[in-house]
């Protein structure tokens, strides 16, 4: 975290204070051409009026709100449908918020019935999507000596099973990657003055809920219900990318775990016995060491733990 | 979402039409003004000079930008890592976003890297928490014909298991409510022009990760620590509520099935039987007609349903 602040107020800090800057600078000038035409000129309700735009001005160039357009309000049926979206998925722009008290109250229960409805979907949607994945991925390699083989064996290589699942892993995520990178160009092209950086950057910041708002797409009528279709989409993706990468690592951590057991092993027991030996009176279970080391007979960490010897 | 959109749309369009309205009337104002001295007084920077004013401010106004203070910019360090914490939670405030290219690039790998991570950890602990909260609420019932049962004699009522549930659920949702509603004081206190309203609405779209940064908290050095440890026990919070809210409800999803399976009960080994004594040649199997009836032997729905007559 601190490293992130050290790394943001280096880049941002310095262009914020450029934008400090020109803007005062403007200001200065155009409140003392004011003043000077009042003076020079006999004109005096030209500082008042001015004076009453800056004031006018002031909230929006201090908050966040922003000024709606006549011909493109936001708070229109589209845009409301729009907002509520954005509450219950948690991504809220924020670009609009509500602001009337009735609004304020109301986006609360509004959030509060169904944020933990459409995360509890979400989740059983992304478990689903990634058991599909999960067996397209068992059916490719099963039939991996049809197709892969081939390539494997132009390439030189054994099929290894770690490498196989390092593959999986990777196409995986190349799978969200190219959902973000795709409608990123869409969402490039359909906006003026947005480079393709921002295009990924709106992508990624809406998929990952973080919804800080400074981009926003510009919605037709009909593109609102596109925009819902995908966020949603990509929210299920990235529910199922979730799903499918906790289950490698906890594979992945429980294989390390294990691992680590078996080579703590030696020591443990050397341990137990060297105590068993001093107490005199101990001996190992009978059955524990007739039975033998088989590290399938491992059920659980615990029982390694508890009776090396058995394992 | 429609019922919402509507309602939003009703409460939001009329205020965004007045504020729309007051602009434009202010800004008419200025540029007849502008022009008139120019024609009148002939001095002919006016409209100039007023022009590259209104371009310098229409960006702040038609877009979520706001205007730095030198006195307190944001982008220091403090600022900084308050913006990092709100990426890692995914409440992206949206306040301040990154302006520069490299701020946006790094801004997505600092998401990739701390948000999975920040969110693993979260359920951990938020799991260990619900635990915690289970355990003292079992020590509760346990203990309860000490000091409940006083009240609940008082009151005549006998000790009902789901009553007890129910209290307990709203114990768990008091509990939050209780810490949203006594934050939004500090807050509200903390910041002129914020009411009690505002402030239960800030703690609520915070802790809820919405993040619409409509209202944001103004953070001296130290208090940016306090805010990362308030939200953090508030995400907790939410986060184990979330969990034993859960369990509750699956819990009780469970038992209105089981009701319903053995209300089915009847229906189903009647069909059974009959198509049994059409196919002539099948019989109920013995050891399951013989076991008798249990509820405590129904281990999953699925069972129920495949063999009705050994529930």
């Amino acid at each position: 975290m601190l490293f992130g602040g050290v790394f943001f107020r280096h880049y941002e800090h310095p262009v914020e204070l450029e934008s400090f800057e020109r803007y005062w600078e403007m200001h200065e000038k155009v409140t003392t051409l004011a003043q000077q035409i009042e003076r020079d000129l006999d004109h005096p309700t030209v500082v008042e009026d001015f004076q009453a735009y800056i004031d006018e001005v002031m909230p929006y160039l201090t908050s966040k709100k922003s000024l709606p357009t006549l011909h493109d309000p936001f708070w229109d049926l589209e845009g409301s449908v729009f907002f509520c979206w954005t509450i219950m998925t948690t991504i809220g722009y924020g670009f609009y918020a509500p602001s009337t008290k009735t609004g304020k109250i109301f986006c609360i229960f509004y959030a509060v019935m169904t944020v933990p409805l459409f995360l509890s979907s979400l989740t059983t949607l992304s478990a689903a999507m990634a058991n599909g994945i999960r067996s397209v991925a068992s059916w490719l390699r099963k039939n991996e000596d049809h197709y892969c083989s081939i390539f494997f064996h132009r390439l030189g290589k054994k099929s290894d099973a770690r490498k196989k699942r390092k593959w999986y892993i990777i196409g995986i995520l190349a799978l969200g990657l190219l959902y973000t990178l795709l409608f990123a160009i869409v969402f490039a092209r359909e906006h003026d003055g947005w480079s393709y950086l921002d295009g990924v950057y709106f992508c990624f910041i809406t998929l990952s809920t973080i919804g800080l708002g400074d981009y926003l797409p510009t919605l037709q009528e009909h593109e609102v219900f596109l925009f819902i279709l995908y966020s949603f989409v990509g929210l299920l993706l990235v529910g199922s990318i979730t799903n499918l990468m906790q289950e490698f690592f906890s594979a992945g951590a429980e294989k390390v775990a294990h691992s680590a057991v078996r080579q703590l092993k030696g020591p443990i027991q050397a341990v137990r016995e060297s105590s068993f030996r001093l107490q005199g009176s101990f001996r190992l279970p009978k059955q524990a060491s007739e039975r033998g080391v088989s590290s399938r007979q491992v059920s659980s960490l615990s029982d390694v733990w508890k009776n090396p010897a058995a394992a």
